[in-house]
């Protein structure tokens, strides 16, 4: 493993070893203790499209472990203005930094980067591509909220169809045997191929624009931001984010540790009430997202993670 | 002490052990020394409008400690803009980093971001709000140069009506039994609450317009940049800018150890004649930020600060 | 030596030594071995005007080596449009970091800067002036190549009169004894006050505008990129910049030590095919001055290289 473009490069143990890792750095992550092991070691943070998050957590993981982080900063400063082509900022970046994350529009992007040079690349979402570190660090959420990826039942609420993001995660849970419900309106469904690639390989799906009834059952809701752009007029686009949309009075038929994911930002989908409840784990999962970056670059940079204690 | 919104959540005595633990902090300000003491530590630096210098010297502080450091970066290009909320960039945030340095637009942003989350916060400006580490260093400047913070003559020059930095140097300078003058064209005089309330507390308060005439007695000249925007016209602005504004020759009747001070940066108000003179420490100032605020950080990570020596 | 503003300020023996050192840090810039000797060090990097490169490849040499780096961001953000002058932002500089690095787009603004604060300052190009630590890393990569860097046959290639690149590298070259081969369009020959100087202290100049012919007798070839805006109209550009393009059918005469190199960014002054022969040295010219700036730094840091070992 050299580099991260997309979950299906991983098998499900490589998935739970990353997992593993990431648990064993939760104190490293909230500063308890202090682990160097990645000191001497730089990362090159190329987002040739700005994400705030990601970026950040990415930093942070790096710099908790010691390592140094380099950014490309703003695109329209850079020598890509100039005319330089990716595969040149690349060679550049393979002489600077010891790994490299790739935020880029350009579906493909990632893989072309990796294939340009030595260094590792980490794919941090490339157009309508993939996002594979935001699929691991939903993977690690639910993990620790339910002690196991297997047999979940899942739902994915909102912009489906869009949704880098719910693509790669509905892919990884059903390769844990997890039983999912698409909750969308149905001018923003799931792909037709992804569906029909996940009841082929034995999933069960199911689809409804039914948000509120579904909720008894679910261990996971996994919310989207719809946005406004994908609708036709602004009266369409209001009633449709009205109906999915959580307040904290859906959530009283909710089994007692049901969590509520969404990768943020939010807008308006999750009601701020539901932030005091037991099921918010939004929040949660951002930080989780430092842990998981963390165990994904040791592991790229073959740097091993020893077992950590908190002080 | 969990935060730091304004100077007002200090004792007296707090200030002046902030002002102790930054002057042991020196040697490592020079460079001198190198005490990694916050390594592993994570600052986040959130700034919603831009102030390059307070930024800088957050991060210098921060990393001459062995610390790291989060730049949000330009607000335009966040995920601020995708409309989320403060309150949720701030819970990302404490996921990522163990305390923030927040300055905003807005008056009471700085609060309202250290209700919402479990890190400390401090503020670096909010709007008409507070600047509470301008105060720290401009104390520490104070007293280095004077020795004592007790029952100077201190002048304060400009725009006393808007300036944030003003308002708050002047209720601390008051704490500490300073006798205040106000030097300011006569739209931009002291808010008269401020003049009263620090009145009825027993400081003696002198206000004039004659910056020239007052200089002789004086122990500390603070000076501030007075806008253009304040005025109706330019020539009004330009009237006043002569008036309010310090050069070499003002400076015969002072006294010799008598500090010429500013919160930079300075357009006008200061010729460069000054520069060279015994009386202008605005430079060291802006030098002594960096120890304020590494003893600042120190004290909300809740680090001891060890005595230094110079190697 | 305490600052480095043109290549002039060093004698034969220090650019020596400065490579010497670089070449000893190799293992470390490649991420073999963590020294660092760094630590506790401040750069600050003042880019006035962006140069993604340039900023990113300091801020690499001082990060691999355990120092920190503070970005002065974005200049329209910055308190430079409050009206701030270049002495007052490089003072609060001289309090911030132990040394600084500028790009600017004002001829002369490096070595003004030097003169202002007591820290060393590193002129990362100032408008039409100079570029020194470019030049260090070209001497760098010729002689990594070839041994040595006496008495080689370099070409220099395209815009040879706006060229800051080319204006210094042939100063120094000649100055190891190299001849020079000046090969670009009539309309952007060398300055000829250059051209004289390098001739009346012995050195051998030939000037031509045929690229192709030149080729078999040469140990460097260096290209530069020719600008649109120099030319009247876009036909006129479009024809010199097919004629001073290298492609691989051009290297078949080519000594095999032969060497291509480019300051980066390239746009079409060398084709891609040429990237896979062994005549490429651009990609590694660009990490070879991660190490002649690290050597730099020490060196005006006061810092000793020590024998480095890779690990």
């Amino acid at each position: 493993m050299s580099s991260l473009i997309t979950v299906d490069d991983l098998t499900n143990e490589e998935i739970l070893s990353i997992l593993d890792d990431a648990e064993r750095m939760l104190p490293i992550a909230r500063g308890e203790t202090h682990l160097p092991i990645l000191a001497g070691k730089v990362l090159a943070n190329l987002f040739f499209e700005p994400s705030t998050r990601t970026r950040m957590s990415f930093e942070t993981a790096m710099k908790r472990l010691g390592g140094a982080v380099l950014n490309l900063g703003d695109v329209a400063n850079s020598s890509v203005v100039k005319g330089e082509t990716l595969y040149d900022t690349m060679q550049m970046m393979d002489g600077y930094a010891d790994i490299a994350v790739i935020r880029h529009p350009r579906q493909g992007a990632a893989r072309y980067s990796s294939n340009a040079v030595n260094i590792p690349v980490i794919n941090a979402g490339d157009g309508a591509g993939h996002h594979p570190t935001q699929t691991l660090l939903d993977l690690f959420t639910i993990r620790t909220c339910h002690g196991t990826l297997e047999g979940l039942n899942v739902a994915l609420v909102g912009d489906l169809r869009y949704g880098r993001t719910v693509h790669s995660l509905s892919e990884a849970l059903a390769r844990f045997g997890c039983s999912l419900t698409f909750i969308s309106p149905s001018s923003l469904t799931m792909p037709e191929e992804i569906v029909t690639d996940l009841r082929s390989s034995g999933t069960s799906i199911t689809e409804t624009e039914d948000l509120h009834g579904s909720i008894e059952q679910l261990d996971v809701i996994y919310m989207t931001r719809i946005q406004k752009e994908r609708f036709p007029d602004e009266d369409e686009y209001q009633k449709v984010a009205g109906v999915f949309k959580l307040n904290q009075s859906d959530l009283v038929s909710a089994k007692k540790n049901m969590i509520i994911m969404h990768p943020l930002p939010r807008v308006d989908e999750i009601s701020p009430d539901v932030d005091s409840t037991v099921h918010a784990k939004y929040f949660e999962q951002a930080f989780y997202g430092v842990v998981a970056r963390m165990s994904l670059l040791c592991r790229l940079l073959g740097v091993e993670v020893p077992e950590v204690v908190s002080e």
